[in-house]
């Protein structure tokens, strides 16, 4: 049955989501926080700069204004910069009530940690919204090519069983396979984690490393990110799933990921912020190292390629010197929870 | 401590392991079948077709008498098609004799499971030489990078831990970081299977397919290899380490690959005979891919990737209808065992 759906942030991927969703049948408002942006995603039918190519029908309807994009509808999908979501939160927080017929579900889209806090995006939400049905969806998606119908698989996390179907229902069709999970802190840590491990390869990139070290800091980069997550209170089978090695892996192979594009100029010998200007954009990685070091030391976790990301971003090591720590630590196991 | 190694196989990855062996102040000895090829790599100090430009020390000794590469050796390294292991195993037994001075420790590297008994390696080597201290060594490696001195990590697996360290402390060196495990059984079955997913990667490149769903289907390969390998006594936590999502990362992003450039071929249209005939070289994935699914039947495992290739390559289904099959199942979690 067609849904309501608004859709707050209207970049590249938000728009991949209005143009999944209206393929669905369902009704899509899309809200953005400039007049002028909504006036250039209204004469486009979509975002011209940052998802060209992809028009979305006349029937959607844009809005700078946020009760028009919540007010009653079914699902309210956040796709906003980390940075903005608390901000945000607050802003639609007096249009989220939820009812038996509308329920309001709240889908997170965005990875991250806040800074201060060091809560996970789903938890910023409720804090700020407290009682409201917050999901989480994650995996290896390319807005790209979601916004070109070609297959991709993602995973949805939720408290509540009936909401992960309910959301797999409206998102799934036959080019876009939903799979539901009920470990929505393992899929939160993994998608904001991931982004540190991606500038560690790119670095690795850098450096002039080949394939086998590269899939070697994704493989114990991940291994890292599974021990903090288990410790959090997350699964393995997430951080082996879509939403952690998955993405992980589109992330490293894609020439797209600012993270990766930053690592690898960062490998190349440049600071962290002559690496995030060169890019133009902000490289969500270089403060997702800094969070993950301070959840590693809370949670006593030892995560040797985070802190030696940490050394070259902030501490001025040399990339090639990180490298050989790793390399010549001391003789290990490959998973201490495996014994003889 | 200088030990002295017989090499059994004298292939990239052979001479790779030489020359890793040789830089780490082990006597090598290598082993090829026939007198005209020894002499080759006599000439060449090396490989010349299969691996070039990687120059062993002139103290190497190459031979085509088994003997010679086996009595007395401390470590005897396999590096041979998995196709040929039983008779090579049947070779070498009547100079396997440990001692407690030289425990002869026998480093399998060769990947695949026997076809008629669907035994994996190990278990055919002390099949044919009972009691021997057999290992297996896998992970992310190509044997060109090795041959450079690329950085490279790498799993040793053994039923004995002091066998373990033993080969680990022979291998490891400041380029080269090996971890030890004692789930053998593990790393064989991943070892084993990837190349079917590998062969699925390219499957979905020949499609057409991007970034999002080749991320997808190694994701659920290795979900589905872990289940099975679960199923079989292996261990979760080895098919997320390096030789399970490690090495097949480096396998689906290679076109050194023959599994991953057979699948392109096979995914734009070419039978799988056409396709080994274009790669020119025998492409495991196509065996392990009738293993992989008389395992899953064997130990009730449900692997839909490894039941749609072997509809591909065995009964002409189209790849696109497979493709389709995959994205259109029903509705699933993403993992069984978590729940709500």
């Amino acid at each position: 049955m067609s849904k309501n759906i608004g859709i707050i942030g209207a970049g590249s991927w938000g728009i991949a989501l209005a143009y999944l969703l209206t393929n669905n049948g369902h009704k899509v408002t899309i809200w953005s926080r400039s007049d002028s942006s909504v006036e250039k995603l209204k004469s486009y039918h979509g975002n011209e700069d940052k998802l060209p190519g992809v028009k979305l029908p006349d029937d959607v309807i844009y809005t700078s204004k946020i009760q028009e994009a919540v007010e009653d509808k079914n699902i309210i999908v956040l796709v906003i910069p980390s940075a903005h979501m608390r901000e945000t939160a607050r802003l639609i927080a007096p249009y989220i009530n939820p009812t038996e017929e509308c329920q309001q579900i709240i889908v997170n889209c965005s990875k991250g940690i806040e800074e201060d806090t060091m809560m996970l995006m789903s938890d910023v939400i409720l804090d700020e919204i407290p009682g409201s049905n917050v999901c989480v969806l994650s995996g290896p998606s390319h807005a790209e090519e979601v916004g070109r119908k070609m297959p991709t698989t993602i995973v949805i996390g939720a408290f509540d069983k009936d909401i992960a179907r309910y959301v797999q229902n409206v998102f799934m069709n036959n080019v876009f396979r939903v799979y539901t999970s009920p470990d929505m802190l393992g899929i939160e840590i993994g998608a904001a984690l991931k982004n540190v491990i991606a500038l560690a390869a790119g670095i690795a990139d850098g450096l002039g490393c080949g394939d086998n070290a590269k899939a070697a800091l994704i493989t114990r980069g991940i291994a890292e990110m599974s021990r903090l997550g288990m410790a959090m209170g997350g699964k393995l089978e997430t951080f082996s799933g879509l939403s952690g090695i998955g993405d992980l892996i589109v992330t490293c192979a894609s020439m797209h990921s600012r993270n990766r594009r930053a690592g690898i100029l960062i490998g190349q010998g440049k600071s962290y912020q002559e690496a995030m200007d060169e890019v133009k954009m902000v490289v969500e990685g270089v403060y997702s190292a800094k969070a993950a070091l301070k959840l590693s030391e809370k949670y006593e976790v030892e995560m040797p390629i985070v802190s030696e990301v940490n050394e070259i971003l902030f501490k001025g090591k040399k990339p090639e010197d990180a490298l050989r720590n790793l390399m010549e630590r001391d003789k290990r196991t490959e998973n201490s929870s495996l014994d003889w």
